[in-house]
C-alpha cells in the first residue's frame, strides 16, 4: 500500500487531538509505523509565521477576509509542496490537523466568501491533490467552544460569534456529504463512543485501500 | 476632480523613486496638494510583515512561486482596502511604488506562473479597482541592475538571473501596450530626459481628467 494522507477536520473543541491518537493507534495495529504530523495553517517555518499573523493579526490592523484566505493558501501550498508530498513519496503516512476543507468551511461558510473564489483558488493552488481520507468530527459549536474555552484563552478566530461557527458547521456537513473520501464522526458523544466510531471508520476505509 | 491613484512601475533600478518626486512636483504645479505614498508589497503593518517574508524568506525554506504570489495578493488587498481606498475617499491622491502590474510582470512573465491564474486572482481580489494612471519606467535589465547594485546589497528577488528580468520586462511591455491607462517612459535615458517625458505624460493625462 502506498503512503496516505489522512486529515482530521472539525470545529474548535471537536477533539481533533485525541482523535489523532486514535488514528495512529489503529493504523499501528494495521501495520503502519512511519508517520508525519502536520497542522494547518502551519507546519513549515514560513507557514508558522503566516499562522501567527492569521491568528494574532498585526497591531490594530483589520485583516480583510480575502487577505486571511490568501495567507491560508500561501501557508497551505508551502506545507503541501515542502512537507506533505515529500513525506508521502518517502512512504511516510501524513496525519493532518486540518487541510483545505477548513478554508472551504470557515472562509466559505463562516465568513461568507464566494464559493467560486474558494474553488478557483483551491484548484489553482492544489490542483488535484486531495487527502485520501478526511475524518470530520462533527460537534455542536456550543459544546465545542465550551471545551475549547476550558483549555484557556481564545484566539482571533475562536472569538467569533456563535453563528459564525453554526455557518461553518453547516458548510462542513454539506461538503463532507458530497465527498466520498470524507466520513462524519459524531463528536458530540463521549470520548469512548467517538473512539469507537473512529476505529470503525478507519478500519473499513483501510480494507478498501491498495 | 476626484482624487486619483497613480502608480510607478518598472524593474529594479528603473528610477521609480526619482520619478515619484517628479510626479509630485508636476501635480503640485497643477494644484494638487494632498498625497499619500504607498509601496508594494507593504504599506500597512501586516503587509510590511508579508513584504519581509517575501523578500527575505524564512530560514532556508524554499518559497514556492504560488505562495509568493498569494502573499503578494494578501498584502495588496490589505493596502487597497485599508489605505488606498480610504485615502481616495478623503480626496487624497495616492502615488504608488508598484501595484498589480508588478505581479503580472514578475510572477507571470518572470516566474512563468499561469496567466489565467494571475488574472483570476486579480479579478477575485481587486474586482474592477485599477490605477487611474500607470507610469511604466522601461529600462534594460543590465542598466537597471547596475544602478540597483550600486545602491548596495541585492535581496532575494533582485538576485534572480538576468533572463528572469528580461522575461519580466517583456511582460511589462506587452501589458502596458494593451492598457490605455498606462504610459511607457524610456528610463534608459538621462535623468533630465526621463524627467521631461514624465512631465509631458502627466500633464497630458491630467488635461483629460475630470
Amino acid at each position: 500500500m502506498t503512503a496516505k494522507f489522512i486529515v482530521l477536520e472539525g470545529l474548535e473543541g471537536a477533539g481533533k487531538t485525541s482523535a489523532r491518537d486514535t488514528v495512529v493507534a489503529v493504523l499501528k495495529e494495521l501495520g503502519i509505523n512511519e508517520f508525519v504530523f502536520t497542522r494547518e495553517p502551519g507546519g513549515t517555518p514560513l507557514a508558522e509565521k503566516l499562522r501567527q499573523l492569521i491568528k494574532q493579526g498585526e497591531g490594530d490592523e483589520v485583516i480583510t477576509d480575502k487577505a486571511e484566505l490568501l495567507m491560508l493558501y500561501a501557508a497551505r501550498v508551502q506545507l503541501v509542496e515542502n512537507v506533505i508530498k515529500p513525506a508521502l513519496k518517502q512512504g511516510k503516512w501524513v496525519i493532518g490537523d486540518r487541510h483545505d476543507l477548513s478554508s472551504q468551511a470557515y472562509q466559505g461558510g463562516g465568513r461568507g466568501l464566494d464559493a467560486n473564489l474558494l474553488m478557483t483558488l483551491k484548484q489553482a493552488v492544489l490542483g488535484d491533490f486531495v487527502p485520501d481520507l478526511t475524518l470530520y468530527l462533527d460537534v455542536d459549536p456550543e459544546i465545542g467552544l465550551a471545551r475549547a474555552r476550558s483549555r484557556g484563552e481564545l484566539d482571533r478566530i475562536e472569538q467569533q460569534q456563535i453563528d459564525f461557527f453554526q455557518r461553518t458547521r453547516q458548510r462542513y456537513l454539506q461538503l463532507v456529504e458530497a465527498d466520498e473520501k470524507s466520513v462524519t464522526i459524531d463528536a458530540n458523544l463521549d470520548f469512548s463512543e467517538v473512539n469507537k466510531q473512529l476505529r470503525q471508520a478507519i478500519t473499513q476505509w483501510f480494507q478498501r485501500q491498495k
